[in-house]
């Protein structure tokens, strides 16, 4: 809905992250790192694994679907049970995603702050927006990757690559990912789909496949594992489900289900503004009144459409691991003691943003 | 499902069209074609819209929505509810598209044998695909076009860039749109909705949303214009409606509609062998039965399966008009009369394929 | 002169054709082809040192050095020289290069109709001119390369890939490597050279390096090998001395040879026109007058500005071995057997011009 | 000698640079700013011609050929002399170039912190290169400027642009410009023609085109102005006048002469080591002796080989100017008020490095 030209998927990314992983793992061997055969294949099927438990629609939807962490919960057991359905051939893979493999760097290559997965999305991004600063040269960043007592390092030359890719993602973050349009359509996305389980709870008969009613009727907590109905009733789901209903509901005759589907169908997308400071409540009472009155429904659906939060946006946190380099001298340091860009540890600080989002209907200057 | 990278759409091929118009009609009017601001906006209005009345799977679902021809009738009768909505503001568009405009080379630029679409789709579908011998120079050739007693024309020296346009087109048809992969799941498809048709003929009461629903109840016959409630309806469709349906009638209580759908979903498509001459019709028999057999379904169902067909193939068909060269000379010459290269039409020739399409759990060795 | 991007060189083709040889060699190693270590390394640097005998300027230049064939006996002969060098280490690559070698298909791939050498700079030579429609798709070729009783062979399924690489080479030909410019600029070129020949041989002192000197009163004949001291010098050539000179010569004392240099440098440069047959050898004596009156300079010096003679283009002679493609049915056929498009040979004629190169103060009209 | 691709030209620049110059103009004047046809054409005059004051080998050799600045003050002259030549056509291009046109935006725009040479010269390098992290997105950078009170600006929201920008120009300079092969084979063309110069003034016969010899004899100073025969002489010289001579110095009985010329031709570049501190002038003494000895030349000529040195590296300098960004708010702020990367001004800060440059047949542990 912002970059038309970025209708890449999943699966593109993850047959390019299972590359990416093909060419780290050469050039480790190539630098004298010992990889077995095993280790080999094991690493690749993690990295084309790691994004299996993703459903519709991805991050947007996850917490609609359900409540707590979700699809990395879906991939482990998903993994879990190819591995039982391979006759346990997948097991190193499923350690090294879960990283209790006893050699670290592998889960850092699948998951970490120098993983191919990141490497492989901030190109494919890059390239399908045409956002050109935010490419990343993923093919040199691997040729300097190397291997120091079973953790992931950096070559020291390799130091202004580096600081050119988190210069890089930190821009992707903030001109893709959390583009004022990105997070107001997935807002209203997310509004359209609670506005249904609303009814549906109510006992209105809902149009949707029975996967998709399911979790209109259901929010599983995923915190005690995954039981088969749960798991069994995601994977049928797919962006049809969800974009399909939305067609039908455009028709409906509940009010506000048909105007929150008829504004996606249409592209009428939700406005955001950044506030200095968070909005006086009364305000917001206002506002809803407003557009209580602006669509004729009633004052407590108004939230359907207007809505206030903070935004935190942080491209390079420090728990997630920090990325070490290793210099000609064979010390192991932090980039942020080696980088004379990056040493005042700029890019680890969190944004955080207030902001509305609110019809294109309302005059902003009402706001 | 042949060419994973190939996820573009028709709104990007819409919009590169467009911008192709743009640079065409600009380089007409630096040779000092005379083209006023209402042709240069009404051109580009028509190709914008030239393919908005396609429906969910283009080319493949057409003749399965519709009798007869399909998306030239919406898309005409479309602009013309659109140019009624515009106040008239799509008139000469209107006209350029339905090839009533006084001055043919807009007509021409719009549909002809070098006009702007395929310049774009071929351009487009070779990057995607990766199938590089199939780029067009659409740059070089839009330069290289003329306009001549109000027809278009290719300048002389453009003659090798046209012969190679020409043979790269033929390899796009030959390696990507008659691949066989892509004719056997075109073929699948359609046969997992004839069968929803049937059964929902039959009274059974199928899952879908509303305005699929209608096409499978009704397949309406274009000649004599569209009635509201067909347009208004499958304008209503996209393929979110078309995949949902099969997600859900993968766990339908019908057989062959289960299996049908279970084959799309899990991709078990069908193969497809060329043969010398056409099958022997007891042979086909023979091979329905055994698919019945394989699938334990009845004989009457065996044609939803296993199917045999011809593909004729010409690229470069003669009765769409031929290209015209304007030499040195002024001499305005068909490009086979000049071409040392083509002299012989070898590209005019329908080539005709016997084919038999069946299911991958079939041994090929049997047919 | 025609194309200002194309400022590549020889060592970029050597080092792009090598990284051709290795992609073709593995490629036939993962389809079974027994390939040794040395065999590898041999048919790597036979293609690195193809081209190694030419000198300034090439093909352009080939003939003014050398009576008779030039860059292939020095290449052979350099190659000799360094097998001596290396103990012998370069005894295979010898053989391959000199077609010695009891495999043929490593001579076809370093010198052939499908070599890595046309692979290799089809492609970078489209690139770099901008000329997209010569770029050959060199990767899918390659991966379709197989080999047949020591034969280079392509697969069945590759036959649209080499049609167009055939149509793609054709149009390399008459758009670049024999555009009017081009030929123009070459016979300038010469002119220049042999004007300094011409007076160095009447006692005049010549500007130049030695080793350009010694080529002005020298034009080796190489058919009974070359001698030290020919080798030695040729060796020591390059681009600048010839440059250099010209740029030295533009303020000479002698009319004729300041005048042709003059035109290199301030690109004036000849205009070239085809003619339907063969200029009236009266006619060419009363443009020399004219040319000679024009630049006042002696009649019988005006050949130096004033030429005709005959372009001979052929960019698949039969005589350079056939493509041969392997069927499906193992059987092996010429490509012109197989191909719908190319069975009637058009791509094998030698297209034959008669041409005038002009100077550009005469006016076209009078030719 | 670094990047082999890297083997594009000043006259691409030229053009390209004159081509960005094209769309930031038309970016400004679909803007509203007000740009006259002579504005415009002259703008892309002075950018064309910015360069034209570049000798052989450019920067490396500007010391060589005069005492003091070089390009620019031929630059200018040569501007001025083009503007005589054609009659006052290039006033308004020489006031821009020379920062004495009254808008100075123009100015800016061919010189400045945010110019079109740079926009230019960066993308063009890190493509020749393959240095992708070099790439700078020019297009949208120029899409973003903008003009207040005809000083240059970009706004706002190109500010993450902007940062990527300057991270990306300074790694050019650190992997690309400053490269230590770079910085070896540049003192070793200088410490050649010293050598030819030292022995040209004392009375020996150097071989080389009369321009060449003249710059051997001499080294003019320009703050004075340039007079006829320095520049008509220095505009005759091109990059193959000094390879030339080196080709033929390479055969020169002079042993110091053709021993450096020896190590140009068959690529035995210095080594360069950065030092944390200068060399002991002792250490320097002892070294220049081992030198004399390993070459078996004379002491005092054996700084010609080895040579100590402070590199200043600095890609964004405070004194060049800043540059502005033009906020939402229409406020105008330095870059580094605002960016939350760059504010520690540490892209301003100039890195001093010592380094010594030794014969490759020295070892490394001797230094």
């Amino acid at each position: 809905l912002v970059y038309p030209g970025a209708h890449h998927t999943r699966f593109h990314h993850a047959l390019g992250a299972m590359h990416l992983m093909d060419s780290a793992l050469r050039v480790l061997i190539d630098k004298g790192v010992e990889i077995s055969k095993e280790e080999f294949s094991s690493a690749k099927s993690a990295i084309l694994l790691h994004d299996i438990g993703h459903g519709p629609f991805s991050h947007a939807l996850e917490n609609f679907f359900f409540e707590g962490p979700g699809h990395e919960a879906v991939s482990k057991e998903l993994i879990h049970r190819l591995n039982l359905e391979f006759d346990g051939k997948l097991t190193m893979a499923e350690q090294m995603f879960n990283n209790t493999y006893p050699r670290p760097f592998f889960h850092q290559l699948v998951s970490g702050q120098l993983d191919v997965d990141r490497l492989d999305y901030l190109k494919r991004d890059s390239f399908f927006t045409g956002v050109e600063e935010g490419n990343v040269n993923s093919e040199r960043i691997i040729k300097l990757l190397n291997v120091d007592e079973d953790q992931l390092v950096v070559e020291e030359k390799g130091i202004y690559s580096i600081e050119k890719f988190l210069v890089a993602r930190r821009l992707m973050y903030l001109q893709v990912y959390y583009h004022k349009t990105v997070i107001a359509s997935e807002f209203q996305l997310i509004k359209t789909l609670e506005r249904a389980r609303h009814l549906s709870k109510m006992g209105e008969n809902i149009f949707g496949t029975d996967s998709l009613i399911y979790f209109l009727k259901n929010r599983p907590k995923l915190d005690k594992g995954i039981d088969d109905e749960v798991l069994e009733t995601f994977i049928r789901l797919d962006d049809a489900d969800v974009m399909s209903a939305i067609n039908q509901w455009n028709f409906s005759a509940e009010k506000v289900l048909k105007l929150l589907s008829n504004k996606i169908i249409n592209r009428k997308l939700n406005k955001i503004i950044f506030l200095k400071k968070s909005l006086d409540p009364n305000r917001i009472i206002e506002l809803e009144n407003e557009v209580a009155q602006r669509f004729d429904i009633e004052q407590k659906d108004a939230s359907y459409f207007i809505y206030s939060d903070i935004l935190n946006i942080n491209s390079y946190p420090k728990d997630s691991g920090l990325i070490k380099l290793k210099l000609k001298s064979e010390e192991i340091l932090p980039l942020s003691s080696v980088s004379s860009l990056l040493h005042d540890n700029s890019l680890h600080i969190t944004e955080s943003k207030n902001y509305i989002s609110y019809p294109v209907e309302l005059n902003r200057f009402e706001i």
